[in-house]
């Protein structure tokens, strides 16, 4: 597959011009364009600058509002509801963590359940803007669904992601994302394009048999949650999405299970909505809440040593540590630029063309 | 495997003698049985009465305080740290949920992490105990190492339970308690017993071989993260457990990673402990810090029947939502009491023996 290589500040700058042709604010162009590209420079190729002309989509099928007007429903010195008003969820969820982090500074902790928003990229990217204040970052959403429970032909969750980091002292942070499905629907995309099978357990066909089609959502599939079949645990990933699902939309007032608005403009609209838009998740806890920050992150480093320490089973070179694969990523992307799949270049210079910007 | 029947009234009164016995205070001794026996009606038979003899062992040992003085170290108006004085986890985890409760009373969520405790039966006892405050209830514990992080052979994690509470209007309480691996334990103890093979991706052997022999750990294997190897998100399972390690020990200042004392009494303690004890991390949200109850209520009902409602895949009865298989079990146990096998009530036998209480 031919790629393109660009510059993340390239990127950026193309990025952010087109989020503010849809009529965003500088500020929140900036924000939004921070958050998508997070997910580049993190090598989840998936959710970054690839989905840009999806958002723009939305913003043309009116599902996304540019210029929202961000809310606080409903407060109390450590939660918060948020109205995300149908703004892009790469520009309320930095919102609503910045309030969860207030809330933390007051309080010890702060958490905030958001309704009314959209997609809003990677979880890291927010439950990250934690670190600088040592707190605990954490930062879940819905979305619209693709999995089902098991059992269950009928598809009731989305991916639902958790992230969950933390401060280190002198090791890097401790940042744990993960979809709470065996594999995330980006992996299905990789194994599209190069014919393969999925391995076992990722994927069910439409009567719920096992499939390993990779293609098999489109046939009315659905993804399996994390463990696969029963055998192997996935009432657990069942249930860890569900937690997503009911921290996110069902303390929020957003829609929830198989009501979650979906990403692509084109798929209609779930009737009956019981909610507001997608929901999100985000806590904030501040460290010396608990424990000296200093002993803390002491024993973290320690921590993080002893797992990189382990000995590994023949053939891998070493145990990783959640968030080194990301960050080892980041750090390439950043010296060397970001390759993109042709496809993603045309889609970008489609979307460039619709506002005269030139990629 | 001939089994012996006991009503919970009687199997109470033994458990809470015994208790006294050894030194626990009425009330410590009521508190720890109900604690405990949760697990017996629930289903959880691996985590109840059976363990009594352990608990005693440990007390023997001098590694359980009966008359523990249990203490704040250190708090926020919504966080705390509690020293747990070597007490029984089955009555320091109650006091820090309660604690936890009473912060979320004041300002809409309690967060608190414990040190210094011991085993504290299963977590979904604690977490429900948010459920009569119309709050959702957290509670998680780090545990001995038995498992392999992705990559290892060695064990570095317990199989760090979490578990999510939250109340409903006229469904029965979500309640999700599930430990990190692909299967626990007490799945491995009923397959030895029948002589069976686990499934693929439950263990592992000294070397990191895939191994289906559930005595594995005995012979220097490791129970697996949930998700069983890295295709199928051996590391999601792996960062989940982490994190419990993280919330419970770390933030607490408790023993972590392969530094958690043992359970059985005469498996030495590890050496060069970072931390005291056992960590447990719990939370309480009060749900109208969030928005009314009764519209919250009113959602999860609609959810949980969503879910029940499900088409299933063939040969499956129905989808189930998390915390229906524990109540039907507690209904018929608490009806018609509980089965032990006889290897547990020839233990029970021998505790009584030692303090002149008979079963």
């Amino acid at each position: 597959m031919p790629e393109e290589n660009y510059s993340y500040k390239h990127l950026f700058h193309f990025t952010k011009t087109i989020f503010q042709k849809i009529g965003c604010s500088d500020t929140d162009a900036n924000i939004a364009t921070k958050s998508l590209l997070s997910a580049d420079l993190r090598g989840v190729d998936s959710h970054g600058v690839a989905r840009l002309s999806g958002y723009v989509r939305l913003w043309e099928a009116k599902r996304v509002n540019a210029t929202p007007v961000l809310k606080i429903l409903h407060e109390t010195p450590s939660t918060a509801v948020v109205d995300g008003d149908s703004g892009l969820g790469l520009v309320v969820a930095p919102y609503a963590m910045k309030l969860a982090i207030e809330k933390a500074k007051q309080v010890g902790t702060g958490w905030v359940s958001v309704q009314n928003s959209n997609h809003f990229g990677i979880a890291a990217h927010h439950a990250m803007m934690a670190l600088q204040f040592d707190m605990m970052g954490i930062a879940m959403t819905n979305a619209s669904p693709l999995v089902a429970p098991t059992f269950s032909v009928d598809k009731m969750l989305g991916t639902n992601p958790i992230c969950v980091a933390t401060p280190a002292g002198t090791e890097p942070p401790f940042v744990a994302d993960l979809a709470t499905t065996t594999a995330a629907n980006g992996k299905l995309e990789i194994l599209q394009r190069k014919s393969l099978q999925t391995p076992e357990g990722w994927v069910q066909d439409q009567d719920g048999n096992p499939s390993r089609d990779p293609h098999i959502l489109k046939k009315g599939g659905a993804l399996l949650p994390l463990g696969g079949d029963r055998d192997h645990g996935s009432h657990k990933g069942y249930a860890l999405g569900a937690i997503v699902d009911i921290f996110s939309a069902l303390l929020s007032g957003a829609n929830y299970a198989p009501w979650v608005p979906p990403f692509p403009a084109y798929v209609p609209m779930p009737a009956q909505q019981p909610g507001k838009g997608i929901g999100h998740f985000f806590g904030a806890m501040r460290i010396d809440a608990f424990r000296p920050a200093d002993e803390f992150k002491r024993d973290m480093d320690h921590w993080i040593q002893g797992f990189r320490s382990c000995k590994t089973i023949p053939g891998e070179e070493r145990v990783l540590v959640p968030g080194d694969p990301e960050r080892v990523i980041e750090a390439e992307r950043l010296q060397n630029g970001i390759s993109l799949l042709d496809a993603v270049v045309r889609d970008l210079h489609e979307v460039g063309k619709k506002f005269g910007v030139s990629l």
